[in-house]
Protein backbone atom coordinates (compact mmCIF):
# COMPACT_ATOMS: atom_id res chain seq x y z
CA UNK A 1 0.00 0.00 0.00
CA UNK A 2 1.40 3.07 -1.70
CA UNK A 3 0.94 6.17 0.68
CA UNK A 4 2.65 9.20 -0.76
CA UNK A 5 1.22 10.32 -3.91
CA UNK A 6 2.56 9.99 -7.39
CA UNK A 7 3.70 12.70 -9.57
CA UNK A 8 4.31 12.39 -13.34
CA UNK A 9 6.50 14.25 -15.61
CA UNK A 10 6.27 13.73 -19.30
CA UNK A 11 9.54 14.40 -20.94
CA UNK A 12 11.08 13.57 -24.49
CA UNK A 13 13.98 11.96 -25.85
CA UNK A 14 17.15 14.12 -26.99
CA UNK A 15 19.29 12.97 -30.10
CA UNK A 16 22.20 12.83 -27.82
CA UNK A 17 20.85 10.80 -25.90
CA UNK A 18 20.84 7.70 -28.30
CA UNK A 19 23.51 5.36 -27.81
CA UNK A 20 25.34 3.44 -30.24
CA UNK A 21 22.53 1.03 -30.43
CA UNK A 22 20.05 3.83 -31.60
CA UNK A 23 18.35 3.68 -27.96
CA UNK A 24 18.77 5.76 -25.33
CA UNK A 25 22.08 5.49 -23.73
CA UNK A 26 21.61 3.40 -19.99
CA UNK A 27 23.01 6.62 -17.77
CA UNK A 28 20.16 8.84 -19.77
CA UNK A 29 17.62 6.95 -17.69
CA UNK A 30 18.91 8.08 -14.63
CA UNK A 31 19.23 11.50 -15.67
CA UNK A 32 15.57 11.47 -16.44
CA UNK A 33 14.87 10.50 -13.18
CA UNK A 34 16.79 13.42 -11.76
CA UNK A 35 15.28 15.88 -14.41
CA UNK A 36 11.82 14.48 -13.11
CA UNK A 37 12.32 14.62 -9.26
CA UNK A 38 13.64 18.63 -10.04
CA UNK A 39 10.76 19.53 -11.88
CA UNK A 40 8.49 17.69 -9.41
CA UNK A 41 10.44 19.32 -6.12
CA UNK A 42 9.01 22.81 -6.70
CA UNK A 43 5.65 21.99 -8.93
CA UNK A 44 4.60 18.82 -7.12
CA UNK A 45 6.28 19.27 -3.68
CA UNK A 46 5.65 23.09 -3.19
CA UNK A 47 9.56 23.76 -2.42
CA UNK A 48 12.08 24.30 -5.42
CA UNK A 49 15.61 23.07 -5.82
CA UNK A 50 16.63 26.52 -5.33
CA UNK A 51 14.59 26.86 -2.49
CA UNK A 52 16.47 24.62 -0.48
CA UNK A 53 19.90 25.79 -2.21
CA UNK A 54 19.04 29.30 -0.34
CA UNK A 55 18.24 27.53 2.87
CA UNK A 56 21.70 25.92 2.20
CA UNK A 57 20.45 22.62 2.14
CA UNK A 58 20.29 20.05 -0.98
CA UNK A 59 19.24 16.44 -1.45
CA UNK A 60 22.27 13.98 -2.01
CA UNK A 61 21.55 11.11 -3.87
CA UNK A 62 23.48 7.73 -2.08
CA UNK A 63 22.48 4.82 -3.81
CA UNK A 64 20.06 3.56 -6.80
CA UNK A 65 18.74 0.86 -8.30
CA UNK A 66 17.40 0.67 -12.07
CA UNK A 67 15.72 -2.47 -13.84
CA UNK A 68 15.93 -1.64 -17.58
CA UNK A 69 12.94 -3.26 -19.22
CA UNK A 70 12.51 -1.51 -22.41
CA UNK A 71 14.60 0.67 -24.58
CA UNK A 72 13.52 4.00 -25.50
CA UNK A 73 14.29 5.00 -29.01
CA UNK A 74 14.48 8.84 -30.73
CA UNK A 75 12.15 11.27 -30.04
CA UNK A 76 9.89 8.94 -28.25
CA UNK A 77 7.81 11.03 -25.76
CA UNK A 78 7.28 8.79 -22.19
CA UNK A 79 6.25 10.00 -18.39
CA UNK A 80 8.41 9.56 -15.55
CA UNK A 81 6.56 8.63 -12.21
CA UNK A 82 8.03 8.89 -9.37
CA UNK A 83 6.76 9.14 -5.42
CA UNK A 84 7.98 9.00 -1.92
CA UNK A 85 8.04 5.12 -0.20
CA UNK A 86 9.40 5.51 2.74
CA UNK A 87 11.35 8.51 5.10
CA UNK A 88 14.35 6.34 6.30
CA UNK A 89 14.53 5.16 9.47
CA UNK A 90 17.48 7.72 10.21
CA UNK A 91 15.35 11.02 9.95
CA UNK A 92 17.92 12.40 7.28
CA UNK A 93 16.24 10.76 3.92
CA UNK A 94 13.63 9.43 1.79
CA UNK A 95 13.63 6.42 -0.39
CA UNK A 96 12.12 7.47 -4.06
CA UNK A 97 10.68 4.72 -6.33
CA UNK A 98 10.18 5.51 -10.14
CA UNK A 99 8.97 4.33 -13.46
CA UNK A 100 9.16 5.19 -17.07
CA UNK A 101 6.37 5.13 -19.56
CA UNK A 102 6.50 4.95 -22.98
CA UNK A 103 3.63 7.50 -24.11
CA UNK A 104 2.33 5.72 -27.34
CA UNK A 105 1.98 2.15 -25.87
CA UNK A 106 2.09 2.91 -22.42
CA UNK A 107 5.01 0.09 -21.56
CA UNK A 108 6.82 0.25 -18.77
CA UNK A 109 10.38 0.78 -19.66
CA UNK A 110 11.99 1.02 -16.37
CA UNK A 111 11.51 1.19 -12.56
CA UNK A 112 13.33 1.25 -9.57
CA UNK A 113 13.99 3.24 -6.44
CA UNK A 114 16.99 5.94 -4.82
CA UNK A 115 17.71 6.91 -1.70
CA UNK A 116 18.52 10.66 -0.97
CA UNK A 117 20.19 12.15 1.56
CA UNK A 118 19.04 16.24 3.60
CA UNK A 119 22.65 17.62 3.22
CA UNK A 120 23.91 21.11 4.58
CA UNK A 121 25.57 22.62 2.32
CA UNK A 122 28.10 24.07 4.64
CA UNK A 123 29.14 21.02 6.11
CA UNK A 124 28.37 18.39 3.53
CA UNK A 125 26.60 16.27 6.02
CA UNK A 126 23.38 14.54 6.47
CA UNK A 127 20.99 16.89 9.00
CA UNK A 128 17.31 15.18 10.11
CA UNK A 129 14.86 16.59 7.85
CA UNK A 130 13.14 19.89 9.05
CA UNK A 131 9.36 19.20 10.26
CA UNK A 132 8.29 21.98 7.63
CA UNK A 133 9.93 19.73 4.89
CA UNK A 134 8.78 16.25 5.90
CA UNK A 135 5.34 17.94 5.93
CA UNK A 136 5.57 19.00 2.27
CA UNK A 137 7.06 15.53 1.30
CA UNK A 138 4.31 14.00 3.05
CA UNK A 139 1.69 14.18 0.51
CA UNK B 1 17.26 39.14 -46.80
CA UNK B 2 16.13 35.60 -45.30
CA UNK B 3 13.72 33.86 -47.89
CA UNK B 4 13.24 30.77 -45.90
CA UNK B 5 10.76 30.14 -42.59
CA UNK B 6 12.24 30.24 -39.39
CA UNK B 7 10.99 27.11 -36.73
CA UNK B 8 10.36 27.03 -33.39
CA UNK B 9 11.22 24.45 -30.39
CA UNK B 10 10.62 24.97 -27.10
CA UNK B 11 12.89 23.30 -24.53
CA UNK B 12 13.43 23.22 -21.13
CA UNK B 13 17.24 23.45 -19.59
CA UNK B 14 17.55 19.45 -17.44
CA UNK B 15 19.64 19.17 -14.66
CA UNK B 16 22.39 17.10 -16.44
CA UNK B 17 22.89 19.73 -18.44
CA UNK B 18 24.30 22.47 -16.00
CA UNK B 19 28.11 22.21 -15.24
CA UNK B 20 30.18 23.58 -12.03
CA UNK B 21 29.41 27.44 -12.99
CA UNK B 22 25.42 26.66 -12.81
CA UNK B 23 24.95 27.58 -16.03
CA UNK B 24 24.01 24.50 -19.26
CA UNK B 25 27.42 23.38 -20.11
CA UNK B 26 28.82 24.91 -23.29
CA UNK B 27 28.40 21.78 -25.63
CA UNK B 28 24.71 21.56 -24.54
CA UNK B 29 23.78 24.28 -26.74
CA UNK B 30 25.27 22.56 -29.27
CA UNK B 31 22.93 19.80 -28.57
CA UNK B 32 19.86 21.78 -28.01
CA UNK B 33 20.37 23.30 -31.68
CA UNK B 34 20.77 19.39 -33.01
CA UNK B 35 17.37 18.59 -30.95
CA UNK B 36 15.53 21.06 -32.57
CA UNK B 37 16.48 20.51 -36.32
CA UNK B 38 15.46 16.62 -35.34
CA UNK B 39 12.38 18.36 -34.39
CA UNK B 40 11.92 20.37 -36.76
CA UNK B 41 12.40 18.04 -40.22
CA UNK B 42 9.45 16.02 -39.11
CA UNK B 43 6.95 18.27 -37.33
CA UNK B 44 8.06 21.57 -39.77
CA UNK B 45 9.74 20.15 -42.87
CA UNK B 46 7.67 17.00 -43.45
CA UNK B 47 10.13 14.64 -43.59
CA UNK B 48 11.05 12.63 -40.52
CA UNK B 49 14.43 11.94 -39.65
CA UNK B 50 13.52 8.35 -39.22
CA UNK B 51 12.17 8.42 -43.09
CA UNK B 52 15.52 9.82 -44.23
CA UNK B 53 17.47 6.70 -42.92
CA UNK B 54 14.93 4.67 -44.56
CA UNK B 55 16.02 6.24 -48.01
CA UNK B 56 19.47 5.71 -47.08
CA UNK B 57 20.24 9.32 -46.23
CA UNK B 58 21.49 11.75 -43.34
CA UNK B 59 22.37 14.90 -42.71
CA UNK B 60 26.49 15.07 -41.64
CA UNK B 61 27.17 18.44 -39.88
CA UNK B 62 30.34 19.01 -41.06
CA UNK B 63 30.42 22.37 -39.46
CA UNK B 64 29.36 24.75 -36.76
CA UNK B 65 29.85 28.40 -35.41
CA UNK B 66 28.28 29.20 -31.94
CA UNK B 67 28.24 32.34 -30.31
CA UNK B 68 27.34 32.38 -26.38
CA UNK B 69 25.94 35.79 -25.20
CA UNK B 70 23.92 34.80 -22.44
CA UNK B 71 24.17 31.53 -20.42
CA UNK B 72 20.63 29.83 -19.40
CA UNK B 73 20.01 28.22 -15.95
CA UNK B 74 18.62 25.05 -13.93
CA UNK B 75 15.50 24.54 -14.94
CA UNK B 76 14.88 27.77 -17.64
CA UNK B 77 12.49 26.99 -20.33
CA UNK B 78 14.00 28.52 -23.74
CA UNK B 79 13.07 28.82 -27.45
CA UNK B 80 15.51 27.10 -30.31
CA UNK B 81 15.21 29.10 -33.68
CA UNK B 82 16.27 27.66 -37.35
CA UNK B 83 16.16 28.33 -40.19
CA UNK B 84 17.73 27.55 -43.74
CA UNK B 85 20.15 30.27 -44.86
CA UNK B 86 20.85 29.18 -48.00
CA UNK B 87 21.91 25.83 -50.24
CA UNK B 88 25.33 25.27 -50.46
CA UNK B 89 26.72 26.29 -53.61
CA UNK B 90 27.61 21.98 -54.08
CA UNK B 91 24.47 21.49 -54.31
CA UNK B 92 24.97 19.14 -51.22
CA UNK B 93 24.03 20.55 -48.51
CA UNK B 94 22.67 23.47 -46.34
CA UNK B 95 23.65 26.41 -44.71
CA UNK B 96 21.42 26.84 -41.31
CA UNK B 97 21.08 29.42 -39.21
CA UNK B 98 20.03 29.25 -35.12
CA UNK B 99 19.65 31.48 -32.08
CA UNK B 100 18.45 30.16 -28.94
CA UNK B 101 16.14 32.92 -26.31
CA UNK B 102 15.50 32.93 -22.90
CA UNK B 103 11.30 32.16 -22.65
CA UNK B 104 11.11 34.55 -19.53
CA UNK B 105 12.49 37.47 -20.97
CA UNK B 106 12.95 37.00 -24.38
CA UNK B 107 16.63 37.65 -24.82
CA UNK B 108 19.17 36.30 -26.78
CA UNK B 109 21.45 33.36 -25.25
CA UNK B 110 22.69 32.18 -28.20
CA UNK B 111 23.41 32.46 -32.22
CA UNK B 112 25.29 30.98 -34.95
CA UNK B 113 25.18 28.42 -37.97
CA UNK B 114 26.05 24.94 -39.16
CA UNK B 115 26.81 23.54 -42.20
CA UNK B 116 25.07 20.00 -43.27
CA UNK B 117 25.74 17.49 -45.99
CA UNK B 118 23.31 14.97 -47.34
CA UNK B 119 25.12 11.62 -46.98
CA UNK B 120 24.40 8.50 -48.56
CA UNK B 121 24.84 6.40 -45.83
CA UNK B 122 25.95 3.09 -47.48
CA UNK B 123 29.20 5.00 -48.75
CA UNK B 124 29.40 7.67 -46.04
CA UNK B 125 29.71 10.14 -49.10
CA UNK B 126 28.12 13.12 -50.17
CA UNK B 127 25.51 13.13 -52.75
CA UNK B 128 23.61 15.71 -54.18
CA UNK B 129 19.96 16.71 -52.63
CA UNK B 130 17.22 15.15 -54.93
CA UNK B 131 14.63 17.56 -55.98
CA UNK B 132 12.07 16.00 -53.81
CA UNK B 133 13.65 16.93 -50.40
CA UNK B 134 15.28 20.50 -51.77
CA UNK B 135 11.73 20.92 -52.27
CA UNK B 136 10.29 20.31 -48.73
CA UNK B 137 13.44 22.39 -47.87
CA UNK B 138 12.30 24.97 -49.73
CA UNK B 139 10.07 26.78 -47.58
CA UNK C 1 34.72 -15.64 -1.44
CA UNK C 2 35.58 -14.20 -5.48
CA UNK C 3 36.63 -17.24 -7.82
CA UNK C 4 36.59 -14.39 -10.45
CA UNK C 5 39.66 -12.15 -11.47
CA UNK C 6 39.19 -8.12 -10.62
CA UNK C 7 40.37 -5.69 -13.30
CA UNK C 8 41.29 -2.71 -13.44
CA UNK C 9 40.62 0.54 -15.78
CA UNK C 10 41.72 3.82 -15.14
CA UNK C 11 40.53 6.81 -15.98
CA UNK C 12 40.31 10.53 -15.14
CA UNK C 13 36.95 13.08 -14.96
CA UNK C 14 36.40 15.14 -18.18
CA UNK C 15 35.21 18.57 -17.37
CA UNK C 16 31.93 18.12 -19.13
CA UNK C 17 31.56 15.39 -15.99
CA UNK C 18 31.16 18.08 -13.35
CA UNK C 19 27.59 19.06 -12.15
CA UNK C 20 25.89 22.12 -10.64
CA UNK C 21 27.68 21.22 -6.81
CA UNK C 22 31.07 20.93 -8.56
CA UNK C 23 31.20 16.99 -8.40
CA UNK C 24 30.85 14.79 -11.13
CA UNK C 25 27.17 14.77 -11.96
CA UNK C 26 25.89 11.36 -10.09
CA UNK C 27 24.94 9.24 -13.78
CA UNK C 28 28.39 9.84 -15.28
CA UNK C 29 29.99 7.14 -12.75
CA UNK C 30 27.59 4.68 -14.22
CA UNK C 31 29.53 5.81 -17.80
CA UNK C 32 33.00 5.44 -16.24
CA UNK C 33 31.87 1.86 -15.41
CA UNK C 34 30.47 0.77 -18.48
CA UNK C 35 33.55 2.66 -20.10
CA UNK C 36 36.07 0.18 -18.09
CA UNK C 37 33.96 -2.68 -18.82
CA UNK C 38 34.34 -1.75 -22.33
CA UNK C 39 37.70 -1.52 -21.98
CA UNK C 40 38.23 -4.82 -20.22
CA UNK C 41 36.17 -6.84 -22.55
CA UNK C 42 38.98 -6.18 -24.83
CA UNK C 43 42.12 -6.21 -22.82
CA UNK C 44 41.33 -8.58 -20.20
CA UNK C 45 38.63 -11.26 -21.22
CA UNK C 46 40.35 -11.10 -24.70
CA UNK C 47 37.06 -10.89 -26.63
CA UNK C 48 36.51 -7.06 -27.74
CA UNK C 49 33.28 -5.52 -28.25
CA UNK C 50 33.96 -5.36 -31.72
CA UNK C 51 34.09 -9.06 -32.00
CA UNK C 52 30.60 -9.34 -29.77
CA UNK C 53 29.10 -7.35 -32.38
CA UNK C 54 30.42 -9.38 -35.42
CA UNK C 55 29.13 -12.46 -34.25
CA UNK C 56 25.88 -10.93 -33.76
CA UNK C 57 25.90 -10.51 -30.17
CA UNK C 58 25.76 -7.89 -27.44
CA UNK C 59 26.32 -6.98 -24.03
CA UNK C 60 22.74 -5.49 -22.69
CA UNK C 61 22.34 -4.15 -19.21
CA UNK C 62 19.07 -5.02 -17.36
CA UNK C 63 20.11 -3.66 -14.03
CA UNK C 64 22.08 -1.84 -12.07
CA UNK C 65 22.81 -0.79 -8.29
CA UNK C 66 24.83 1.63 -7.33
CA UNK C 67 26.03 3.30 -3.86
CA UNK C 68 27.54 6.76 -3.93
CA UNK C 69 30.04 6.63 -1.41
CA UNK C 70 32.34 10.17 -1.78
CA UNK C 71 31.94 12.17 -4.82
CA UNK C 72 35.10 12.68 -7.25
CA UNK C 73 35.92 16.16 -8.53
CA UNK C 74 37.11 17.96 -11.34
CA UNK C 75 40.48 16.50 -13.02
CA UNK C 76 40.66 13.56 -10.26
CA UNK C 77 41.96 10.28 -11.62
CA UNK C 78 40.21 7.24 -10.58
CA UNK C 79 40.12 3.47 -11.04
CA UNK C 80 37.46 1.45 -12.11
CA UNK C 81 37.65 -2.15 -10.85
CA UNK C 82 35.29 -4.95 -12.08
CA UNK C 83 34.84 -8.63 -11.85
CA UNK C 84 32.25 -11.01 -12.22
CA UNK C 85 30.53 -12.05 -9.41
CA UNK C 86 28.24 -15.30 -10.81
CA UNK C 87 27.22 -16.58 -14.04
CA UNK C 88 22.99 -15.55 -13.90
CA UNK C 89 21.10 -19.04 -13.05
CA UNK C 90 19.33 -19.09 -16.15
CA UNK C 91 22.78 -19.37 -18.10
CA UNK C 92 22.06 -15.87 -20.14
CA UNK C 93 24.30 -13.14 -18.22
CA UNK C 94 26.56 -12.61 -15.46
CA UNK C 95 26.10 -10.33 -12.34
CA UNK C 96 29.08 -7.86 -12.49
CA UNK C 97 30.28 -6.05 -9.71
CA UNK C 98 32.19 -2.86 -9.31
CA UNK C 99 33.81 -0.20 -7.37
CA UNK C 100 36.03 3.46 -7.76
CA UNK C 101 38.72 4.39 -6.25
CA UNK C 102 40.18 7.97 -6.21
CA UNK C 103 43.76 7.64 -7.32
CA UNK C 104 45.41 9.84 -4.95
CA UNK C 105 43.77 8.59 -1.21
CA UNK C 106 42.94 5.44 -2.60
CA UNK C 107 39.43 5.68 -1.18
CA UNK C 108 36.39 4.10 -2.05
CA UNK C 109 33.95 6.74 -3.91
CA UNK C 110 31.40 4.31 -5.68
CA UNK C 111 30.35 0.59 -5.34
CA UNK C 112 27.81 -1.65 -7.04
CA UNK C 113 26.77 -4.38 -9.26
CA UNK C 114 25.31 -5.10 -12.64
CA UNK C 115 23.48 -7.54 -14.45
CA UNK C 116 24.11 -7.83 -18.19
CA UNK C 117 22.04 -10.13 -20.47
CA UNK C 118 24.05 -11.79 -23.84
CA UNK C 119 21.74 -10.66 -26.68
CA UNK C 120 21.43 -11.96 -30.18
CA UNK C 121 21.59 -8.55 -31.94
CA UNK C 122 19.04 -9.63 -34.66
CA UNK C 123 16.68 -10.80 -32.70
CA UNK C 124 17.38 -8.29 -29.19
CA UNK C 125 16.43 -11.68 -27.28
CA UNK C 126 18.85 -12.82 -24.46
CA UNK C 127 20.87 -15.97 -25.38
CA UNK C 128 22.39 -18.71 -23.25
CA UNK C 129 26.15 -18.03 -23.21
CA UNK C 130 28.10 -19.70 -25.56
CA UNK C 131 30.46 -21.99 -24.38
CA UNK C 132 33.67 -20.09 -25.56
CA UNK C 133 32.40 -17.18 -24.36
CA UNK C 134 31.55 -18.29 -21.07
CA UNK C 135 35.38 -19.94 -20.57
CA UNK C 136 36.54 -16.24 -21.49
CA UNK C 137 34.66 -15.09 -18.85
CA UNK C 138 35.38 -17.95 -16.40
CA UNK C 139 39.01 -16.23 -15.61
CA UNK D 1 53.36 31.99 -38.40
CA UNK D 2 52.49 31.00 -35.32
CA UNK D 3 54.69 32.31 -32.20
CA UNK D 4 52.93 30.24 -29.39
CA UNK D 5 53.35 26.85 -28.15
CA UNK D 6 51.13 23.86 -29.43
CA UNK D 7 50.19 21.58 -26.23
CA UNK D 8 48.84 17.99 -26.55
CA UNK D 9 46.39 15.82 -24.70
CA UNK D 10 45.81 12.53 -25.31
CA UNK D 11 42.51 10.98 -24.57
CA UNK D 12 40.16 8.08 -25.67
CA UNK D 13 36.39 7.75 -26.85
CA UNK D 14 34.42 6.50 -23.91
CA UNK D 15 31.40 4.52 -24.90
CA UNK D 16 29.28 7.08 -23.88
CA UNK D 17 30.18 9.93 -26.58
CA UNK D 18 29.09 7.67 -28.95
CA UNK D 19 26.34 8.35 -31.20
CA UNK D 20 23.26 6.84 -33.08
CA UNK D 21 25.34 6.53 -36.38
CA UNK D 22 28.74 4.74 -34.28
CA UNK D 23 30.66 7.74 -34.62
CA UNK D 24 31.58 10.14 -31.87
CA UNK D 25 28.31 12.67 -31.18
CA UNK D 26 29.42 15.96 -32.29
CA UNK D 27 29.25 18.22 -28.98
CA UNK D 28 31.17 15.70 -28.09
CA UNK D 29 34.29 16.74 -29.82
CA UNK D 30 34.18 20.41 -28.12
CA UNK D 31 34.20 18.48 -24.96
CA UNK D 32 37.26 16.99 -25.50
CA UNK D 33 38.64 20.64 -26.49
CA UNK D 34 37.32 21.99 -23.23
CA UNK D 35 39.27 18.51 -21.65
CA UNK D 36 42.40 19.32 -23.31
CA UNK D 37 42.77 23.05 -22.17
CA UNK D 38 41.50 22.14 -18.80
CA UNK D 39 44.46 19.65 -18.59
CA UNK D 40 47.08 22.04 -20.68
CA UNK D 41 46.02 24.91 -17.96
CA UNK D 42 47.57 23.51 -15.12
CA UNK D 43 50.24 21.08 -17.16
CA UNK D 44 51.76 23.44 -19.66
CA UNK D 45 50.88 27.06 -18.59
CA UNK D 46 51.65 26.56 -15.23
CA UNK D 47 48.69 27.88 -13.99
CA UNK D 48 45.63 25.14 -12.96
CA UNK D 49 41.88 25.98 -12.75
CA UNK D 50 41.50 25.98 -9.30
CA UNK D 51 44.28 28.56 -9.33
CA UNK D 52 42.12 30.80 -11.37
CA UNK D 53 38.60 29.76 -8.92
CA UNK D 54 40.54 30.76 -6.10
CA UNK D 55 41.28 34.09 -7.65
CA UNK D 56 38.39 34.52 -8.51
CA UNK D 57 38.62 34.53 -12.44
CA UNK D 58 37.61 31.80 -14.60
CA UNK D 59 38.04 31.53 -18.67
CA UNK D 60 34.30 31.85 -20.14
CA UNK D 61 33.63 30.31 -23.49
CA UNK D 62 32.77 33.34 -26.29
CA UNK D 63 32.24 31.84 -29.16
CA UNK D 64 33.65 28.45 -30.69
CA UNK D 65 33.79 27.39 -34.60
CA UNK D 66 34.72 23.90 -35.16
CA UNK D 67 34.90 21.75 -38.89
CA UNK D 68 34.09 18.21 -39.24
CA UNK D 69 36.71 16.30 -40.46
CA UNK D 70 36.75 12.62 -40.12
CA UNK D 71 34.24 10.73 -37.27
CA UNK D 72 36.30 8.95 -34.76
CA UNK D 73 34.42 5.98 -33.37
CA UNK D 74 34.51 3.95 -29.86
CA UNK D 75 37.58 3.50 -28.27
CA UNK D 76 39.62 5.26 -30.36
CA UNK D 77 42.66 7.36 -29.10
CA UNK D 78 43.52 11.09 -29.98
CA UNK D 79 45.04 13.95 -29.74
CA UNK D 80 43.85 16.85 -29.21
CA UNK D 81 46.11 19.89 -30.02
CA UNK D 82 45.84 23.50 -28.68
CA UNK D 83 47.31 26.73 -29.11
CA UNK D 84 47.11 30.50 -28.73
CA UNK D 85 46.70 32.32 -31.62
CA UNK D 86 46.20 35.89 -30.61
CA UNK D 87 45.30 37.77 -27.42
CA UNK D 88 42.02 39.95 -28.54
CA UNK D 89 42.48 43.47 -29.36
CA UNK D 90 40.92 44.17 -25.90
CA UNK D 91 43.24 42.82 -24.04
CA UNK D 92 40.74 40.55 -21.87
CA UNK D 93 40.80 37.22 -23.76
CA UNK D 94 42.77 34.94 -25.95
CA UNK D 95 42.09 33.06 -29.25
CA UNK D 96 42.98 29.53 -29.09
CA UNK D 97 43.26 26.88 -32.40
CA UNK D 98 42.87 23.52 -32.03
CA UNK D 99 42.80 19.82 -33.63
CA UNK D 100 41.79 16.76 -33.37
CA UNK D 101 44.09 13.88 -34.40
CA UNK D 102 43.49 9.94 -35.01
CA UNK D 103 46.60 8.36 -32.68
CA UNK D 104 46.30 5.29 -34.97
CA UNK D 105 46.76 7.14 -38.56
CA UNK D 106 47.38 10.47 -37.54
CA UNK D 107 44.58 11.59 -39.49
CA UNK D 108 42.90 14.59 -38.81
CA UNK D 109 39.29 14.57 -37.63
CA UNK D 110 38.21 18.40 -36.66
CA UNK D 111 40.27 21.85 -36.46
CA UNK D 112 38.82 24.83 -35.25
CA UNK D 113 38.87 28.02 -33.26
CA UNK D 114 37.17 29.24 -29.74
CA UNK D 115 37.67 32.84 -27.46
CA UNK D 116 37.83 32.81 -24.30
CA UNK D 117 36.71 35.61 -22.58
CA UNK D 118 38.58 36.22 -18.91
CA UNK D 119 35.58 36.71 -16.30
CA UNK D 120 35.51 38.24 -12.36
CA UNK D 121 33.67 35.62 -11.36
CA UNK D 122 32.02 38.12 -8.52
CA UNK D 123 30.79 40.12 -10.98
CA UNK D 124 30.48 38.22 -14.54
CA UNK D 125 32.46 40.47 -16.39
CA UNK D 126 35.41 40.57 -18.47
CA UNK D 127 38.49 42.06 -17.22
CA UNK D 128 41.28 43.02 -19.18
CA UNK D 129 43.94 39.91 -18.39
CA UNK D 130 46.27 40.42 -15.97
CA UNK D 131 50.35 40.45 -16.80
CA UNK D 132 51.39 37.42 -14.79
CA UNK D 133 48.64 35.27 -16.55
CA UNK D 134 49.30 37.31 -19.77
CA UNK D 135 53.17 36.05 -19.45
CA UNK D 136 52.00 32.37 -18.55
CA UNK D 137 50.05 32.55 -21.67
CA UNK D 138 52.74 33.93 -24.03
CA UNK D 139 54.78 30.75 -24.08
Amino acid sequence: MNIHSKFETEMQVRPDDIDLFQHVHSSRYMDYVLAARYDQMARCYGMSWETFIQRGLGWYLTAITMNFLRPLGLGERFMVRTWIEEFLPDGDGVRVRFEIEKQATGKRCLNGHAEYKLINLATSRAIPIPEDIKSKYSI
